[in-house]
């Protein structure tokens, strides 16, 4: 088909299969006489996609039947309200890690009372905590952490036993990245548009437990348990998102699962870190025992040499390696649909770079 | 291109402009070597598609500068709960006349105090208010009303003047319809899976002094002052969704604008009631005086007979036409995208099942 594509490094929207993309525009108009864009949520086709995306949510994490699957709208950040308003009575912990764990912190601060059990903020979150570093107190009502810091870089090594007090995480930028251990969590969630398809949705996994506690009145919509109850569609859903995020689902199954994925994630992540590593113009911002699989950060030595890099990269089209201005520098994010040829590109570029500066 | 189309009646998500799904599948992946699944909401291009957007929303409803324009996840339902959360301080009045409005006053009820000032639940919902009914109270922090009744086919002909009183309308079913007086409004919202788009986007006309007082402390994701002062891009938005908003929103303008879709919406609507009126076999149910455009309901003697209908239309490709359980028969939704084609099918169909039945 003569397609022209760059390699996309965006954090989010981010790059997509390109196989997924080709069929979602293939099967565009294939709906029995309508678009998938006009079909009810109410529909035989319909029930079929959200259904098969639940199934195949449920394999890829191996999850146990005392877990829900929801598809919502909102991203990751309607959660950050959502979760202090289902599961905050007393007071909920947080550990802070980046931006985002932050942003969930302030949103909680709204609803109740917090407490900050760690944070390396005075580092400029190189880093994550070990498990020995989180003291869980039983009395809150749950543990709030972000496992991957799409902006600084860093992931958890290790998931925290936290025991009776119900684990809450935001995956938003490492969800089926890797395998987990999901009995660990009671929730989680994440916004789509990293690993899971376009945004505009969010998945949420939720231990069955959770959903029987409203700590306070507030309207249905904000009710994980409204959600629950009907499947997903206790409002109108957005058909086309949940049809893309299903097909992303299937290319993962395709590809031989959440395991195949993973390797080819470490396989990708060790080719940019083994670069950085032998090099004495790149430094690394994410410390070596916490880093990211997912968002792959470094800095040059001045602006200017960063400028350069990235107009350098962008004529070989690799794009979207702009680092956040917290960090400064490059951000390369490799989520499961960045394809290693990309990562051998921008390695060859790294090498060709520093050999010219 | 020998694309298959069925005419498509449904409530919503429903039909949208053959154009407007063609010239989304031809350009799904033409984003600059992206698909437009892919491309950052940051990005030129996407900026470039939601600032068009806003400006036509801003052209076609002749929108004075003192009023925001959002656009938002969660469809219409998100609002049923962020409206009393930021408007309700005291108590707010309801106009009940249908399954909608009730909802939205059900959902304000976990907020604060509420009122109805009018309601036709006894009637089962045949009518809308006239201008004399609805007695509004000073005091009231908002007034609120759902313009048009998607499932029972009744639309208001009048909007009630509400002096000081904030009125506030959902207007799913019936926004950019016809001609509205604007600055009747104080705030409008309206999922876009009806009039304006598909399904995961949600429309919101605000008028600026409703963003200065906030009289409760909750998360920032649920008020309208964070989504204004970020132009809707306080998260991460639906960028596909928009994209598809656009298009719609140009295909208003290719038309000639609200006021041609005015009078083909007028034209449609009027090749249904007539029938209506001429017929002794279907019995429609909203009122003369109360009849919407948007959403056509009317009834058989039997639920036989209305099976039969239904079928026997389905096998002309007139599909979608079953009307809600609380209604029963048939509804016809004829939304401006649906074309006047269909509805002369149906007209002919209508006329050749009484002359059977």
């Amino acid at each position: 088909m003569g397609i022209s594509r760059v390699y996309n490094f965006n954090p989010g929207p981010a790059t997509l299969p390109l196989s997924v993309l080709q069929k979602a525009q293939q099967t565009f108009m294939e709906f029995g006489g309508m678009s998938i864009l006009e079909i009810s949520h109410r529909s035989k086709e319909f029930s079929g996609i959200i259904k098969r995306a639940e199934t195949l949510v449920r394999e890829h994490l191996g999850l146990p039947a005392n877990y829900r699957v929801l598809f919502l709208q909102g991203g990751a950040s309607i959660h950050f309200g959502m979760v202090p308003l289902n599961l905050l009575k007393n007071r909920a912990d947080f550990s802070i890690t980046g931006h985002w764990s932050k942003r969930a912190l302030e949103e909680a601060n709204h609803v109740g009372e917090t407490r900050v059990i760690f944070t390396d903020e005075e580092g400029n979150f190189t880093r994550t905590p070990n498990p020995g570093e989180i003291k869980i107190d039983a009395q809150a009502d749950y543990f709030h952490m972000t496992t991957n810091n799409t902006i600084f870089g860093t992931e958890y090594q290790e998931i925290p036993d936290t025991g009776d007090v119900p684990l809450v995480a935001d995956m938003s930028s490492d969800i089926l990245s890797k395998r987990i251990d999901v009995t660990k969590f009671a929730l989680i969630y994440a916004g789509a548009q990293k690993n899971l398809g376009p945004a505009g949705i969010s998945l949420v996994i939720i231990r069955d437990d959770l959903l029987e506690k409203l700590p306070r009145d507030i309207p249905t919509m904000f009710t994980y348990r409204a959600h629950a109850a009907k499947k997903s569609l206790y409002h109108t859903p957005p058909t086309f998102t949940i049809y893309c995020l299903m097909l992303v689902l299937e290319w993962i199954k395709e590809r031989g699962g959440i395991e195949s994925v993973e390797k080819i994630n470490h396989e990708k992540a060790k080719l940019i870190y083994d670069a950085l590593d032998a090099s004495s113009l790149y430094e690394p911002h994410a410390d070596k025992d916490s880093r990211s699989l997912m968002n792959i950060t470094f800095r040059l030595r001045t602006d200017d040499l960063t400028d350069s890099f990235i107009e350098g990269a962008a004529k070989r089209d690799l794009v979207g390696l702009k680092g956040h201005r917290s960090v400064g520098g490059i951000r390369a994010s490799v989520y499961n649909a960045f394809p290693i040829e990309g990562v051998k590109e921008l390695v060859a570029f790294m090498k060709e770079f520093e050999r010219k500066a």
